[in-house]
């Protein structure tokens, strides 16, 4: 296969079209101010031609800058994450900059990995979903000399920037709706356990425990969360506990998994059982009942992650320090 | 703000640490099997400790050769895209290929904005999401002597590797089932409307023509697929065309959102309206009833493609072909 080295348009390519030097097209490209428009539009229109591609690495290597950040996300189909993406490419690409992701699966392994490939491309920025990394690439991050931002949950260790919010807060407030409702024999719902998932469990616990009320009713699995495996653990949860009376499931697509199931099995919801999730996806306005919910501003995370990187890439200082954007408890029409 | 280059941990550094000279470093780290396993685990420790992050960007460019391949979507919270990533990213890690992922919003625009990128990284290789690009794309693609993979949609002149399924014939077929059922007011529901949505509209309206059915049950907007915007545009539907007895949705997405419309409105599913998806998502197996739709092989469609790119890199030469991996309509309960 020929490699692009052999392929590649080169700055003399466009010299020998135009006519000029390879130290004017040079010149023309990276100090545009420095020639004349006419000749800047001529090389301009010879490099769009040839279908020149400007060297990021070198120039990232030359000048430090690479006008990029990169996004790291554990999951590519959650909705959750997109939202804080586009929050954050909005703010950043009215500057200039390009966001560029990596996809973790939920590993902290791969998270390593493609911390350590970015910052070999030169990026600007890294933005991690969540707070817990391994040793190693918290070295690199502290030694890279770049803004990092930790997103969603908060820490009182921030490695640079953190914004997000309390997620056991969230779903301490979420229980204690269900309580402030008269519900007693309230279950958690969990899958896939990451640290935010893991987070919310806590906060259920605690306003059962605040309220002396049973921990009993809970099912968590390391399965990734989908609408079927919701059914299938509410199924297994009511057959174990028949007298349960509310469940809080650790996200939307779970708790639209097991109103679906209650809908296949005709049992009220709420009146037999109330369900609540967490996140305030789109979901949860479009189901019969409208399903109980945390609303996260996952929008504004990205804006404001978006706002704190652009003033420290602009030389603002910062010590390291936690933003907590806060949630709503939303109820609809699936809690009693 | 530091800057990276007077942070950074260099290969002297390591040397330092080691007691070695820089040039026997960098062979170790390049060329592992020239120096004594010993040697080459105490320059592994130091480089682990001190935080070295190798420079991509220089290795790139001196090697021709990043170990990366870049994926571009459109979506970021659409399954369908993170199915093809799972099938990719598998196959290219078991060779020691990472997977950097780049969003375009449906934007081609902002896909030549990463492609430009992503080149200038020095990828091995990039996998689009569909076959329209802008000509300036097209030319840095044909010039940048890495592999290029189009995928989803069929196109009778690929740039180089093409993987995917007729989106025309699926949606076609689709439509010949609701027409064999005996169905006659067969609308079509469509958002975004971007090219595969387009082309499944394309075979809808094929299928009607050939059965000497109306076309005018119609509605599309260029707005993005939820739930909420299915539900929406069902209730337009109905009230403009009463009689509509079947409608096709171009996505699951909007699908299970008109069936929420029609439970809410106690519209039985399918006595009083038929419905259909397409992409075969989780959902549609998880609501009452289930949702007909077409199921797509995106997990294989990933997995075919890691394959090619594989092959290319090793150095298998190719011609640029189009492979078509097919569809299957399954009927689910939506139809009666």
């Amino acid at each position: 296969m020929p490699r692009r080295t052999s392929g590649r348009v080169t700055l003399q390519d466009i010299a020998d079209r135009v006519g000029v030097t390879k130290i004017t097209v040079s010149r023309a490209l990276r100090e545009p101010q420095r020639v004349s428009l006419a000749l800047r539009q001529r090389i301009e229109a010879a490099s769009a031609e040839l279908g020149y591609i400007p060297n990021h690495a070198a120039g990232a290597l030359a000048s430090g800058r690479s006008h990029s950040v990169a996004l790291l996300i554990p999951s590519l189909s959650n909705a959750v994450f997109s939202d804080i993406q586009r929050g954050i490419e909005e703010g950043l690409r009215a500057a200039g900059y390009q966001l560029l992701i990596g996809h973790t699966g939920y590993s902290i392994l791969e998270e390593e990995r493609l911390i350590d490939t970015y910052l070999g491309y030169g990026v600007d920025g890294l933005v991690l979903s969540g707070t817990r990394h391994t040793e190693h690439a918290e070295r690199l991050l502290r030694r890279a000399g770049v803004p990092v931002v930790e997103t969603l949950e908060l820490t009182p260790t921030p490695l640079d920037i953190n914004v997000g919010l309390d997620q056991t807060a969230a779903g301490r407030a979420l229980t204690e709706t269900f309580i402030a409702r008269g519900y007693r024999r309230i279950g958690f719902l969990g899958a896939r356990m990451d640290h935010r998932a893991q987070l919310r469990m806590a906060g259920w616990e605690a306003a059962l425990r605040a309220a002396d009320l049973s921990t009993e009713y809970c099912l968590t699995t390391p399965q990734p969360s989908s609408y079927r495996l919701g059914g299938e653990m509410l199924g297994s949860m009511l057959q174990r506990w028949p007298a349960l009376e509310a469940v809080f499931c650790c996200n939307d697509d779970l708790a639209a998994g097991a109103l679906f199931e209650c809908q296949r099995r005709r049992l009220a919801v709420p009146e037999a059982l109330a369900l609540a999730g967490f996140n305030g996806l789109d979901i949860v306005e479009a189901t019969t009942p409208t399903l109980a919910t945390v609303v996260t501003p996952r929008r504004r995370i990205g804006e404001v992650i978006a706002e704190r990187l652009l003033a420290r890439l602009g030389g603002q200082p910062c010590r390291p320090h936690s933003e907590d954007l806060g949630f709503e408890v939303r109820c609809g029409g699936s809690i009693g």
